[in-house]
């Protein structure tokens, strides 16, 4: 059985276009080599309805969701709060997350003021996913999992969320590259990919390539995995071409 | 009134990992620049019940949806069939785009074949979208944009898309830069950002750049947005730092 996700992204400066999320393709890599799906990504505003809103949408379709953003010490960082309200629990100071901020503050010499201890403040009884690099921890709560959006910082998270999901069988992969025309060999792999109900077969072209068309196969069942890529080889093959 | 939008963005490829969109930030920017804001993003699988799902509930929440991907000549291209059934109207070969494919494929020596036909096979009484690269064109429906995935063939399209939409006062945004904490001005941040509600006020943190702190401020009203940004200026000032 297909174990399947979602990436909720909170933040408006993705949706503004003055940052390029770095966060969705890395995640979803790890997912896949995990032999999980990601089934939907979301971007939100920081806005408690839609997050909210989003967050339960999510958390009832699919087995995990994972976000990413608004969970720093500033005004606009709202994910946390959310996240405590969507699941109907207080929104409270965790003791070791606080102790954490506290010591490694303290060999800063930085105070742990209000707005730093935001960062400790989390739903009641989440659990903490580890921060390697900045320390103010992510946090888990039901099969939610809440990281931080700083490229860097998400990735650290990650590592420890990697731990705490079940995996399924992993998603094999293979790509066979050709600069033959997508219309010219629709049918044929159309009837491939009938053929082969448990692989899935995309076709991409690309502009200003060469190889300028991608084939790309994935299933968790190598045997039909081989055969169907054995089948799109033969194909290219037949139209005077060898996959690359 | 906020002119409000939303993306839909179909594609397998982008959620196993293997593609990375660039599609949503340009979009974004675009948006942005018409004073439209952007509100929603949402990645789908190349998957009818879950583009139909999103497609009506976007449509229904915003004023405008403009969706990427899955309108190519292969069985994985199945957004143009989707939205018809989302739109309950039949999915008909339209003769002014058939018309272009031939004139377009005749130049070139390709047959237009049951595949290509697809191309021009859209939802009844969809208007088409120019596609000035690769001819096959994108469509609209009501509130709806439907253009292709390959990001140089989508930028062409919404040229045309962007004579079609109507704009609102554009959102002007001002950036100061500098290496303050987060943590340290947190609260004064939130205190200007209460004071101005029609600016947008939103802090980034980077890790490995100097400088290390982008403090963006955006709004449509230019007084309020010069005035938040004197005050974001003058507290950074007053924290024995430049804004830069």
């Amino acid at each position: 059985m297909t174990i399947t996700s979602a990436i909720l992204v909170v933040g408006n400066e993705i949706l503004s276009g003055s940052t390029q999320d770095a966060n969705i393709a890395f995640i979803a890599k790890r997912l896949a080599a995990r032999g999980i799906q990601l089934s939907e990504v979301r971007i939100v505003r920081d806005d408690e309805a839609q997050i909210i809103g989003a967050l339960n949408e999510l958390r009832a379709k699919y087995r995990y969701v994972f976000t990413t953003g608004g969970i720093g010490p500033t005004h606009d960082d709202i994910t946390a709060e959310c996240i405590a309200k969507a699941f109907c629990v207080p929104h409270v100071v965790n003791a070791e997350a606080k102790q954490r901020l506290e010591e490694y503050y303290a060999t800063r010499g930085v105070s742990l003021n209000e707005a730093r201890l935001r960062m400790a403040t989390i739903p009641e009884g989440a659990k903490l996913i580890d921060n390697p690099v900045t320390i103010a921890p992510g946090f888990n709560i039901g099969n939610v999992f809440v990281m931080a959006g700083v490229p860097k910082i998400m990735q650290g998270m990650f590592d420890h969320v990697d731990t705490l999901i079940e995996g399924g069988k992993p998603v094999l992969s293979k790509a066979l590259r050709c600069n033959l025309r997508e219309g010219d060999i629709a049918a044929e792999l159309g009837a491939i990919q009938k053929e082969f109900p448990e692989v899935d077969i995309g076709s991409y072209p690309h502009m200003f390539q060469t190889p300028s068309l991608s084939l790309v196969l994935r299933s968790a069942d190598e045997e039909h995995l081989e055969a169907a890529a054995g089948k799109v080889a033969a194909m290219i093959h037949a139209h005077g071409e060898e996959p690359q």
